[in-house]
C-alpha cells in the first residue's frame, strides 16, 4: 500500500462532467488499496473570472483582500471533487491550505511555503478517508492570513504535501502524455521521456518547458519526492522525475531533450566600464524594480576602451519597465546605450555530462548554422546549452537540434486538442 | 465614537455596483468616528448557483461539503467589499468566520453558535481597521470544520458579533424603510414604528413577518443588543428593536402591529383518544421527521367518546411528510383520521398587555367578522392574539384589524421596487 499524491489542474476540473472524471480516477487509485491525497486547483476560468470582479471594484485591490478571493476558487472546485468521491461510494474530505496546516510567508500573492503540518491530514487519511486538499494557498505564519501561492502554486503544494506525508509518488495530471524531448507541437517525432532526473528537468523547466514549474521541480529534488508527470485523459505512465543526475554514470553524455522558449525579451546595456561594482548596480537596479532575470552574459571588456557590454534576458513583458529603471542609473553606472529586443527566442539542449564532451558543443552549433540560424548569444551551464536566436527561427532551431541529436523515435507524438501550453 | 455592527444582504451586494454603495455607507460611518464591523452575505443568487453545481455532481452531497463549498459565497463578497472601502481611501480587511472567532455546534447546514472570540477583529478594530466579517459561517468547536449556520444565519452573525463586541447598536440593511404595522404591500398606510421590544419582534417573527429573522431577535434579546432595521437605499433612521415588555408601564394595551403568514399548512388529528401520553406520542413522531411545528391547539375532549382533535400548524411544505409520519403510530395512538390542510393563513395581533385587556380579544373577533371571516382557530400569548383562516382572507383579515386597531397613519407607506418579501 502507497502514499499517493494526484494533482489536478484548472482544465482538469472545468465543468461537473470533468470532475466526476477526476473523481473516477481518485477512487481507483484508492480501490488498489493506497491513500490517496489529491490537490486541485480552481475550475476553468475562475479565478480569471474573479479577478476580473475584483477589478471591476478597484483598479489596485489590496493584496490580501485579492488572497481571501481568489482562494475562495479552490475552495469550490475541491468541494465539488470530494462530493463526487463520495456519489462514488468513497469516503472524501477537503481541506482548504489553512487546514491542510500549509504555512507560508506573509507575501499575498507570491507567499512561499515555511513548513507543512499534515497532522489532521494525517488523521482523515487513517481514518480511511480519501483527502482532497486546495492547492495554490496557505496560511502565513506570522499574520495568520490567508496566503496565495503564486506562479507554481498548485504543482508546488502538490509536492510539499508529498514530501511532509512521505508520499511514495506525487502525480501530476496535465494534458500531455509526459515529458517530451521536444514539444511535440513542433518536432512530431519527439519522444516521451520514461524518466528524467531533477536537475534535468530543472533546467528543462527554466529553459522552456511548461509541464511542470520550476519551483515545484526544486522542491521535489530537496525533498527527494518522485514526481510522475501524467495524461489525466488515458492511463498511460507518463514520465518519472526522480535521481540526481550525480547518480548516472557518465561515459557517454545522455541528452534528454530540447526544450524552448518564445516568452523572453533581450537587454543589452552597452559600453559598461569595466569598473568594480557596475554590474551589481545594474542587476541590483533591475531587481529592485521586482524584475526576474533568466540568463546573464558579460564577455570581457574591450581592449581599446575598457568597456563591456553585458546582456541578460527577462520576461518580454518586463522589458519597457527594465529598461526605465536602468536609465535612471545611466550616469552613475556610464554606460553608453541600452538595447531592449523583444523577438528573441531561447532554445536549449538539456542533458548530462556535456561539459566533458565538447563534441556536443561543436555539433550544437553545426546543427544550427546548417540550417542558416545565427547564434546571438550562448550560455552554458554542466547540463545545459542554451542559445538565443531570432524568434521566428525558434521553431527551425529546435527541430534542428532535435534530428542532430538523434532525438526522435518511430512513434508520432499525440498531441491532444487543447493542449494549450 | 461607538461600535456599530452593520449587516447587508445578498441583494444588497449583487453585484459591482451595489458593493461600491454599500462601501460608501460603510466609510461614512466609519468618518463619523465609529468602530465599524460589516457582516455580508454571499452576492445575489450565489448561494443558490453554488448549490445548483453542488447538485449536478451529486444529489445528496455530504453535509460537510457543501457548507465548504458554500461558505466560499461569503468570502468572495467581503472580500470584493473591503477592496471598495480600501479604494475609497479607508482601511479595510475581510475575515472568515472562523477567522472571527465564531465558534459553533457540528452540525453542518444547520449549526448553532456556541461562543464568539472576536480577539482578532479586536486588534484590527484597534489598529483603525473596518473589519468585515462572512456571514452565515463558523467553525466547529469539535471536528475544527467549517460551518454555515441554517435559516437566519447571517443576521445571527451580525447580533452575535455585536454582542461579543458589546456593540453600541446592530444595524441589519434591508429593502424597507424598517418594521411597519402591517406589510405596506396590503396595507396602505401602515405606519413604520419608531421602536418595538423584543417580545413584541419575537411575536411579530413567529407570526410571519419576514424582515428579522426570530433567531436573530432571540440572540439581541438575551445579550441586550439593540438593533435596528434600516432600508439600505435611504438614511431614514428605520425601527429600533430593543428593551423588554416589562419595562413599559402597561395602563392601557399598546399594539404594535399586525403580521401575517401564508407559508403554513394546518394538521388536524382527529379524535386522539384522552389518554396521557398520546399528545406526546404525536409530537415526538413529528418532531423526529425533523418537522418544526407552530400553533398547537388542542381543546378539551368530547364527553361522548373522551376523544379530542389535536390540531398544529407547519411549513406547508413539510405537510405531507408529517402526515406520512403520523399515519405510522395511527394504531399506537388510536386516532380517527387525519387531515392535512394547506390553504391556510395565519394573521396575529402583536402587541404589549392583551390579556388583561379582553377588550382587544372582542374587538379582534368583531373586526374579522364584521367582514365575514371565519375564525378556524385562535390562539393567543401575552402579547399576541393569532387565528387561522382562509389563506384566501388573509389580505382582508390584515386590513381589517389594521383599521379596527385604529394602527394606521396620515402617511402613505413606500413600498420599494424588488421588496420581495
Amino acid at each position: 500500500m502507497a502514499l499517493v499524491v494526484q494533482k489536478y489542474g484548472g482544465s482538469s476540473v472545468q465543468d461537473a462532467d470533468r470532475i466526476k472524471k477526476v473523481a473516477e480516477r481518485v477512487v481507483r487509485a484508492r480501490k488498489e488499496g493506497h491513500d490517496v491525497v489529491v490537490v486541485v486547483s480552481a475550475m476553468g476560468d475562475t479565478t480569471d473570472e474573479l479577478t476580473d470582479l475584483a477589478r471591476q471594484i478597484s483598479p489596485a485591490p489590496p493584496a490580501r483582500e485579492l488572497d481571501m478571493l481568489l482562494t475562495a476558487g479552490e475552495r469550490i472546485s475541491n468541494a465539488l471533487v470530494a462530493m463526487a468521491i463520495h456519489a462514488l461510494g468513497a469516503e472524501a474530505r477537503s481541506f482548504t491550505g489553512s487546514q491542510a496546516g500549509m504555512l507560508t510567508t506573509a507575501k499575498h500573492g507570491d507567499a512561499r511555503i515555511v513548513n507543512v503540518n499534515p497532522g489532521r491530514l494525517r488523521s482523515a487519511l487513517d481514518e480511511g478517508s480519501i483527502v482532497l486538499v486546495a492547492g495554490f494557498q496557505g496560511m502565513s505564519e506570522d499574520s495568520k492570513d490567508i496566503t496565495t501561492l503564486g506562479r507554481g502554486g498548485s504543482d508546488t503544494t502538490a509536492v510539499a504535501l508529498a514530501a511532509a506525508l512521505e508520499a511514495d509518488v506525487c502525480e501530476i495530471y496535465t494534458d500531455v502524455d509526459g515529458i517530451f524531448s521536444a514539444d511535440p507541437r513542433i518536432v512530431p517525432d519527439a519522444q516521451r521521456l520514461e524518466s528524467v532526473t531533477y536537475e534535468e528537468m530543472l533546467e528543462m523547466a527554466a529553459s522552456g518547458a511548461k509541464v511542470l514549474h520550476l519551483r515545484a521541480v526544486e522542491y521535489a529534488r530537496r525533498y527527494n519526492v518522485p514526481l510522475r508527470v501524467r495524461c489525466s485523459y488515458n492511463d498511460k505512465p507518463g514520465t518519472l522525475v526522480a535521481g540526481s543526475i550525480e547518480e548516472i554514470p557518465l561515459e557517454n553524455p545522455i541528452l534528454t531533450g530540447v526544450a524552448h522558449d518564445r516568452s523572453e525579451g533581450k537587454i543589452t546595456v552597452v559600453g559598461v566600464p569595466d569598473t568594480p561594482g557596475m554590474a551589481a548596480r545594474i542587476f541590483r537596479t533591475v531587481a529592485d524594480a521586482e524584475i526576474n532575470i533568466d540568463m546573464v552574459l558579460q564577455n570581457i571588456s574591450r581592449e581599446s576602451d575598457g568597456r563591456t557590454d553585458i546582456t541578460f534576458t527577462l520576461p518580454q513583458k518586463d522589458g519597457t519597465r527594465a529598461v526605465s529603471a536602468l536609465e535612471t542609473i545611466k550616469e552613475q553606472v556610464g554606460f553608453e546605450e541600452l538595447i531592449f529586443d523583444p523577438e528573441v527566442g531561447k532554445v536549449s539542449l538539456v542533458g548530462a555530462g556535456m561539459r566533458n564532451h565538447p563534441g556536443v558543443t561543436a555539433t550544437f552549433c553545426e546543427a544550427l548554422s546548417a540550417v542558416g540560424i545565427n547564434i546571438e548569444t550562448m550560455n552554458t551551464s554542466e547540463i545545459r546549452i542554451s542559445v538565443i536566436c531570432r524568434v521566428d527561427e525558434l521553431d527551425d532551431a529546435v527541430r534542428a537540434l532535435h534530428r542532430a541529436f538523434d532525438l526522435g523515435g518511430d512513434e508520432q507524438a499525440v498531441v491532444y486538442a487543447g493542449s494549450g501550453r
